[in-house]
């Protein structure tokens, strides 16, 4: 078992994704008029891809415009203080291609959120880094 | 009740730091060789301070040396589609003071991963906004 410099198992970049297709919901970090900015988002991992649905005009769609950003999920148990962190750096993108969002539109991806959403955000996971932490 | 352009409840700053008082893991965000980097913590809410521990020599210590960062926590019931969360923004601080430390050192706030963690970073809430989805 790999350790990093905190004490923390390092995870393969295999186990990152089949974590990251465990969950439902994860928080992409970008950048807002130069200030960090980190959404809570629900997402689906398609092969290497996080695909993330939102409205043509929502800020984040205009925040991640062909930028490099980060995508984390995570899980912990806080009473065993156990769990698991696995964070994707890589270019989003707003997918134009009908065919592609009518492929993307049939993908097990609820909308959470009231109102149309019909414009989805690609992530390549290019870079992937995750931390499991055992615990007491 | 005051909605976002995404149909979501805009919470309170006062509401903000009460729901940021409920949970014990957040999420800190900010800049790592100019890309993007988030990373999960524990920490506590101390006033309008979130309050991290951390090794000294850490990545995160370095990183947030007098930045500015962003601060989320959540939490999600992705069965009913509900959950609220928030973001704090402000500057990064490292303590310095020992009597200080000394005080940060008697919160409640355990050490999760192994090694020592005596190095508190301190993230002042300067702006805090928070959203509650409110699920199908």
């Amino acid at each position: 078992m790999k350790l990093d410099s905190s004490g923390l198992q390092v995870l393969s970049r295999e186990e990152c994704l089949r974590l990251l297709a465990t969950t439902p919901i994860g928080r992409i970090v970008f950048t807002d008029h130069a200030l960090p900015a980190v959404q809570p988002v629900n997402f689906h991992l398609d092969g290497q891809s996080i695909v993330i649905r939102t409205a043509i005009g929502s800020k984040l769609a205009a925040a991640t415009r062909r930028a490099v950003v980060a995508f984390e999920a995570d899980e912990f148990d806080s009473e065993l203080r156990t769990g698991w962190s696995v964070t994707a750096v890589g270019h989003a993108q707003a997918v134009t291609d009908p065919a592609e969002i009518d492929r993307l539109a049939s993908l097990p991806l609820p909308v959470w959120a009231p109102g149309g959403r019909n414009h989805f955000i690609v992530v390549e996971a290019e870079q992937v880094s995750g931390r499991r932490i055992h615990g007491r």
